[in-house]
Formats: C-alpha cells, structure tokens, sequence
C-alpha cells in the first residue's frame, strides 16, 4: 500500500485525494496546502487525513512513499526536485514544468536517486485514446498519414499559461503515445485578440519524418464545445468524439489507394474504398482512476510508467518550442 | 433578355444551362464542347439550342450578350480575353483564372472593353453566407475576431488542382465578402501522403490588420465530410454548418469581456457573458439561381457584381501565394 | 424492352418517367394527363413521348405493356382494372387503392387475367430497409420483439387523406417486408387540431403473435422532420434514421437476458449485454430505380413482385381498419 | 433553519442528503435505515449526523421538522401517515404511494394535521422544465395542441414496478405542471417481451377537453437512450432534448394557419409560417437543490408547493388507471 502526501488542495487536488484513497493500492497521508480556506476545506472532507501548511512535514516522513504535486506549473520543478532528493517516488499533474531544463533536470535527478516521476497526462489513460492507441499498435490503421484535432470551448482564460500550454498539451500527451517517433518540428500560430491576455486562439503543426502530420486548433474564444479528432491512415480512419457520450469513437472502413486505370494505362489513378463503420464499446472507467492505477504498479514495480519523465520532458520541449514560434510568427522551430 | 453562351458542358455545364434558362432575364442561346458525347448531350437536353465545337461561332454570332465559361481552369483566361475582345460580357467559373498575371490581364481588358467580369464564387450566393454577411455588416457580432473553417471530405483527388486550389477558394471567396480589407499575409502547410498526387491535406492561415485572423482545414483525406466555420466577434458568434439540412446558421449571444475584479482592483479579469442563441430561418432559394440573378442584373444595369474581376484576382492572388508558402514549407507570405 | 403508358403526370409523375427511361429494360410510351398545363410539361420535357388527354388511347394500343398509374388514390382502383381487363400489367403508387373492397377486387382482377400488380411502395426499396430486412431474414436480430417508427415534419396537410394513409402506409409496407405473418389486430388514436383539416397527428398500434409489437408515430405538426425507427431483437438492436446522409443504420450489439443471480439462486435477473455498434455501408442506389427494376422484372418473367397486389390489398386493409380504430376512439379491431 | 430526518439510505438517499445539508434553509439531523451496510456508508460520510435503524426515533424527536422518505414506494403511505401524525411535514420520493387510495388518504391526512407534503417530482424543476412552464404561462405558444414524448434506454428493469411507474411518472408529473386542467381519460397499451418480468415497453396516450392531446413512449428495451419530447402550439412548437449538454429547448417560431385562397374562394386551406429558432439560455442549477429549496419555503411559509399532496395524488390517479388500461389490452379508462 503506497503513502502519499498531496501537494496543493486547488481544483484537481480533491480529485486526487479521492482517487488515491479509492485505488487498491494507494491512500492519501497527508494533504499540503498554504491556503487556509482549502485546509479547511480537506479536513472537513477527510477528517483522518494529517492536513499540513508546509510540504517539507510530507518530505521529512519516511511513511510517505510518494509525493503528489498539483498545484500551479511553475512550482513543479522545485516540489519534484526536492522530493526526490527526500527520496520519495513523483506523481505530478500536467505539463511536468514550465520549461524544458526544468523538465530535464527532473528526470536527472530521477535518474540519480533511482525514483520514478509519473506525469499524470490523464487523457493517455482515458478508455477511449487507450482504444484507438491498441488500435494503431495493432496496425488497424495502416501506415499513420494525419491527425488532426479541435480543441476549443469558450474560456476559461488561464492566469498562468496561454492556450498552448493549457490545452494543446493534451495532444501532445496522446501524439506521443501513438506515434513512433516525437516530431522534427513544429510551427505554431497564436492570436491574443482580448486585450492584455494570453494567446487565446492557436494552431499548431507537428512535422515528423515520413509524411505524418499532426495539427491542434485550440481556442479559448469558440461558442461552442469541441473535443474532435481525425486520424487518418493508409487502411482505416477513425473520428474521436471525446464529447460523445456513448460512441467517441468511430472506426471507417475508408480509404484512398492508387489504381492502374486501364483506359489510361500509363496512369496511376486515385481510387476510394469505403466499408462499414464500426464504433466499439469503450469502457466506462475514470480515466484518473486508470492513471492512478498505472501510477502505483509502476511505483511498487520499479518500472517506468507510459507518461514518464522522458514523456514529460518531450511534451514540455514540444510546448516550448511551439511557443517560440508562435513568439516568431510562425517560424518553424527544428526539434531533432 | 440576356443571350447567353456557354463554353464547356462538363460537370457544372448543365446545372448553368438549366438556371441560365431558368431565370428571368437570360437564355442560353449557344452551348460549345469540343467532346462529342457532351455535344450529343446537350442535344437531347435543348434541342432548340445551338450545339457547337468552336467557341469562335459564340464570339462572333452578335446575338450572344455573354460568354459564360465553365471549362478547366487552364483554359480560362485566354477563353475570357477572346470573349471581351468580342465585346462580350464574361461569366467564369471559379477560380478566374490559374495565375494572378492572367487574372490581372482579365481586369484591365475588361476595363479597357467597358465589359464586365463575373467570376461565380457561388459560395457568396448561398442565402446562409448573405446571412452571415448581413449580420457582420450591420454590426451584428461586434469588432470580427477570428473566421475558423473546416472543409474535408474523401476525395475527390483533382487531376489539375491541389485541395487549396479545390476547396480553400471558398473561404476566400467568403472572406473577401465578409472582411473590410484584403489579408496582409498567408502562410501555408500542405501535405501530400498519396504518392505522385497533389497535396491532399492543407491548412491555410490568413493574417489581417488588427486581431483578426482566418484558418482553414481543406482536406481530401478525412473519413466524414465537414463544412463548418466558426466566426467569432466581440458582441457574438457563429457556427455555420453547411450540411445542416435546417439550421445552417447559429447564432450564439456569448462572448468575453474585460471586467475590473473588484476584490483585486489592480487587476483586469476575464469575463464570459453567455444569452439565447438563435438560428435565424434561411430562405430555400439555389444559390446558383441567386448568383445568375445578380450576374444578369450587373451585365443589364453596368453596375460591377460582388464578386467582380477585382474579387476574382484577389482570390487568385491569395491562392498563388498560399501555394508559394505550402512549397516552401510554411514560409509567411507577405500579400500588401 | 417493357413499353409503359404512364397515367398522371402530377408531383410523383416526372419522376417516374425518369426513371422508368432510365431503366434498362423499360421505356416510356405515353404520358397522359387530363390537366392541359401538364402536359405540356411533358412534351417539353419528353418531346419524343406521345402526351394524350385520354387513358383509353393507351389501353387500346397493343405496344403498350405495363400502365403506370400515378393519379390520386380515389381513382386508383377504376385505372387498374380497366388496364388489367385490357391486358396490360400494372405499376399503381402507394396506397394500391382507396378501401380493401377496391383492392380485392384488382387483386382478383390481375388473377384473373393472368397479370401482375406492382404497388409502388418505394420505401421497401431503399437500400436502408433492404439491408434491414437481410439483417431480419439472416437471424441477425434473434427473435424480433418490437418496431418503433417515428415518422413526423410540419405539413403537408392532404387533401384527400389523412395522415395515417399519408404517412403510416410506408411503416405498413416496412413491416409487410419484415415480419412473417400480419398483424392480429391494430389501434389508432388520431387527432384533428385543426379544425375542417383531416387528422394530422396519429399513433397507429400493431399486434401480432407472440410478443413483437409494432407502434408508429405520423405528425404534420412537427417543427422537426424525424424519420427514426428503433427495431429490437432479442441479439441485436438497430436505430434505423432515414435523414443521416451516410449512416442510416446503425446495429448494436446490445441485448436483454435472464441471467440466475448466484447470490438469490430462486430468482432469476435482467442481465445487460453491451457490444460494438456497427453501421453497415449502404450503397447509393436509389429507391425508385430499384423498385422499378423489381417491377420490370417481375412484369417479364412472370413472377410476383415483393410488393405485389396481395401486399398492396394488406396495407389497404390495414389502414382502414387503423382509421376505423381511431373514429372509434381507439377501440381495437382485428384483422384475422 | 428547517431539521430533517431521511428514512432510506439506499441510491436516492445520499443525493438528498447531500443537497438538504447544502441548502440555506435545511440540515439533515437523521438518517435511517434498516440495512447495516448503508447505515454504515452514512456514519462514514455524516459522522455528526444521527444514523439510526428505527424510524420512530425520527418521529419522536420534537427537533425534527421534516420526514423525508426514499424508500421503496409500496411503504411510502405508511410512513408518510405516521410522519403526519407525528406532526411532521413530508418530503416524499415519487411517486407519492402505490395506490390511489393511499394518496387520498395522506392527502387527507395533511390536511386534518395541517402538515405540508411535498412529492419530489425533481423533473419539474429541471431548469429546461421550468422554462418551457413560464413560456406557457406566459401564452409563448398559443394554445397547446400536443405533448409527445420518448423517453426510452436500455435498462435497469426494476424489481417493483413496471416502465409506466418508472419512467411515465416523469411526463405525468410535467403534463400537471404546464396544462391547466387534468387529463379526461387515459388509453395505454404495454408489452412484455422479457418472460417473467414487469412491462418494459408502453404507450401512454392522455386525453384532454379541447384538442390537446399527450402521448409517452416508455421503454427498457431501447439500444440508445432517448429524452425527447416534442411540444406543439399554435403560435410556437418546442423541442426538449434533456439529453443535450447545452441547448435543451429549441423554440420555433414555427405554425399552422388556415387561409383564404383567393383562387379558391369557397375553401379554406393550411398555410405554414416558418421563422427563426430561439434556444434559450438555460441555467445550470441543479434540479434536486430547486426542489429542495421550493420544499423549504413551502414548509417554512405554509403554502402549498407546485408537486403538493394533490399533484402526488394526481400522479398516482392516472399511473393507476393506466395501469388498468394495459391490462385491458388498451380500453380506454375515464378520468373525470
């Protein structure tokens, strides 16, 4: 049974703690939070839970197996560091840190002290991009030619980052789970339409060898609410609707093959294929709950969760990277 | 009465014929193919037409008012010069031409015949696209923030044509109607994963003076087909979905607006406003009827048409230097 | 090559000789109509076609094979039989004829002459109800245990019938196709809220042997069109919507069975089985030129059509027991 | 600052604890239950609430004002008579009782010990619900024409009543909150195609004075979930999509008008209208904390709340009948 100590008790930390608490294999020791409203708050909610100010009481426990650490971005690099030199295991809400040295200094140090850092990038757990991952593992797809999703809602404008970081974030967490390769560049376009705010509207392009290509429309600024993805491949196409409440996703028996016209036989002609569609049963696990799961085997097992701290450092580069082009107007940005 | 012939009897010939016959104030008096199937075609559909080969016998025959061109796109421009050269008035399909230089050729021929040129962006017509453009133009969705489309289907690959030149042509043509001034630049990203094909999949980003900015997704690769545009402003927003057989148009009474926090007076927060959102009833009428009926009253009235030369070679323009910034992998072209 | 003389050249008329020239083994010799303005239509539209004012000139030319009637449903039964005592085989839209007494009589009629009726219930044609059926005749649903149509848009009120002739005969003549044995009995309830107007609002109750069940709901008086029905099998379930462009059908793979509860062995419980969801691919075809090659078919090799002149007979009976059922209030009326 | 005590801690239960301790006017001082393991769950999550096995502690308690019952409905009467008795108001699950009778005595009861009963019809106080009443009231639609509803899924059978009792309860409850008069007789027919198992599919059909008339569609044995009722007037019909995340009711300002047609002097003849489509905004209350709330000041004020003992008894009135028409075979039963 993992001890964990929960640093930040803000929107996703009462998730957490439930979670953690309902898992098999892990409960919650301790929660960490400066703000008094939000002890306050644990304590009620868990009255036999040690509810403390300062996250050096959670570090200083040799009952502690694991810190957990969701509070704001740009104090993740400090808390992970700082755990793991206590010796304790890393789970950390998403991006890992705010910048990539950050990152890379994290997985060092996770390295050096032979601890493991989960990046809990929940999406790579939800039951859905779990399917359609099998799915490209299995070479249901054929070879990968795109994908390409829209990820935009009205609001809510983050303090901290722009929309980049606080959504285009979730593809690149599930990119790096179904492809092979990470990408060789990226070029990213933002637009900051609402006064003095962060960019609000952005359109990210991921290059990588071979002819894949991966684009993200985020937005802050839609009136409506869309979670959609196409992903394209040489056998099959799948449409992911995370807003779906019982079909996300959609499986096309569709393609495009090139075919000998015999009329004009010394050209090659484009021909379409199109089947039955199939949408398969998702199971209705809570994606957190998976995560959490995935997290403490990884932790008891010694071994390195799918969202490691390589994952997170990739993402964060990638982050970064798309974020000084969009700086640049859109200058493509090489990643090799 | 407007006698007008028509060059070309290919796919969009016949829909031109029946609506050029259709309507009001013109008739179709010659139609010219150089195919003999399409000739015998014609035949049987008019037989009181005269079916020609050589597009000479319309430019010379007095009778003929306007020479409407509905041939490959390659062959436009020479086919339009002739025919102002004859003194006729020109109706061509999209796009005018294949080069801006054609285009600009076109314009200052027309203004040097005193004909006008109506290049059918047919899009403009649709009675959801004036609706669209009514409500901007009498204020309706405030200061315009962003234009977002999605234009993908499977196939059709075109043999002269990539899917900018196919599909992206629309928005532009809807951009030039709904925006005050021209973009400044375009940037481009075209992918092509079907061999020895044009490219397949292109997104296509507009930039304009102030915050507002235009995307475009045009896909041949996708497994579902989607036309839907997100127009945003700052009073409201738009979804325009045109393959929504009743409610093409939705018009959503939200937005965002910079509020003083009262608790952090120093501070401008974000806030979303959030009302009705109403679908206004569109009226059923063809567009190609709707965009014959204004041709034929701009040739009548010796008024220019909205989608004038000018609209036609900025069309074009924007066309050619997307293809320019697609080839060198995303370079921002500049368009002032 | 089947010579057809086509009665009627009203809404459905052209449509039918469209495709009736269209057809392989079919072509089109008269078309009469009593109303001058139609003809003329049709002599426009078919200049090579003879256009008469009276049906007996095509009843009395021996080239004549099949006549189509495409008139209002009141003088259905006097065309038929006069064409039938003439030799001729019949083609009659839906409904067969205007009470059951009219419909026997033909039906008695065609054995009479040796000559065959084909009812024109073009729904049974699609290619949606004929993958329906396939999936029904393959065992594919298990055992069939409810039909549920939903079949309602804002007008167009008749004037010679109500809504259930209107609407419900083309769920009569689905459920015709798919179910082994006809109904037992049927309930209406229709209801006339606006006032001298015929009923525009009915649901009309199936009953058979066994526990299937069949229910339709017609409506004028719809601000939506909703063309849905749901058909239940004890495997598998299919939602049938006749308005989606590219996924009409959509079978899952969910079901009911009685499982034994180990914990409460004297009982037995509902248990939940929840699969894939399939949509077949369906080919474009459309239902018109199916049915008027099943109809050609039949006429020239002398079988029966699916939809012959005893199904027609059926759907009449049971439609006028349904608008008995409802001047009735509802009272059940058998049909055995 | 109103004491409740709940009777049932089993799947409702926890909700209305939940919300009864959140709302301003009400605590929960006791929960009771006779099962040890839910006794249990609500020591856990209330550990300074009372957890009892024995009702009458609740009522013996002078500092309760409340008896909340969410137990099985066949003991609903009973408990509801001695918390009245013991001079406590009642907030009740629905349906009120099982039978009739048992209604009209409590409701009798009420009024002999001056107590207050409140049925949670939570339906009524959807937010789209109460929508759709005040557009009524305020005369938005015209005169009602028709209330057809579906309201159909896969599962859960229950154990103690059939789909009618389970699921039409809802549009009973809804119907007495936007017609002005009850329904005068009631047809239903219900089918069971699950051996040994309650009814699981039924058509409901209530009859009005005047023209209006309402019909429910209920069943267990749908593959999809359906939630959608359809609300015509003349002036306006309505959409409800309880299933929609944020546009629930459409409004359209869609109509059936009788006209002159000046050709046709003599006849009258049905014209439509067809306008824009409003979707109102919709507020995101929680409807068990409107019901909650309306309870409280009911009970505070001493007036009767919308869902009253005659609502309840209303309710039950009908369920009853129908009932007793499906076992009929679909006879229809007066009302009045």
């Amino acid at each position: 049974m993992l001890k964990y100590g929960v640093i930040g008790f803000g929107y996703w930390g009462p998730n957490l703690v439930r979670v953690l608490n309902t898992a098999e294999r892990s409960m919650v020791r301790y929660v960490c939070d400066a703000r008094d409203h939000r002890r306050e708050l644990a304590e009620r909610m868990y009255p036999t839970t040690k509810v403390v100010t300062d996250h050096r009481e959670l570090l200083a426990d040799p009952d502690v197996d694991v810190i957990a650490i969701a509070t704001p971005v740009s104090t993740h690099s400090q808390l992970a560091m700082e755990a793991l030199e206590a010796g304790k295991h890393v789970f950390v809400e998403k991006p890992l840190t705010a910048t990539s040295e950050e990152a890379r200094q994290v997985v060092e140090m996770a390295r050096a002290t032979n601890r493991t850092v989960f990046v809990d990038h929940t999406f790579v757990y939800t039951e859905a991009v779990r399917k359609i991952a099998d799915l490209i593992d299995n070479q249901e797809l054929g070879e990968l030619l795109y994908y390409d999703s829209t990820r935009v809602n009205l609001g809510l404008f983050q303090h901290d980052v722009n929309v980049i970081w606080d959504l285009v974030v979730h593809d690149l967490a599930i990119l790096d789970r179904i492809t092979l390769h990470p990408p060789t560049s990226v070029m990213a376009i933002a637009s900051s339409p609402i006064p003095n705010q962060h960019e609000s509207i952005a359109y990210v392009t991921l290059f990588y060898e071979k002819n894949f290509i991966a684009h993200v429309h985020a937005s802050w600024l839609s009136p409506v609410k869309i979670r959609q993805a196409l992903i394209g491949g040489t056998r099959r196409m799948i449409v992911y609707d995370d807003l779906e409440p019982s079909e996300k996703i959609k499986i096309y028996d569709k393609g495009v093959e090139l075919v000998h016209d015999p009329a004009e036989s010394y050209a090659l002609q484009v021909g379409y294929r199109s089947g039955d569609m199939v949408s398969p049963m998702i199971n209705p696990y809570e994606a957190l709950a998976n995560a959490v799961n995935h997290a403490n085997a990884s932790f008891l097992e010694g071994v390195q969760p799918i969202t490691n701290g390589d994952t997170g450092y990739q993402v964060v580069r990638i982050l970064e990277a798309a974020n000084q082009s969009a700086q640049q107007g859109g200058r493509r940005i090489d990643l090799t």
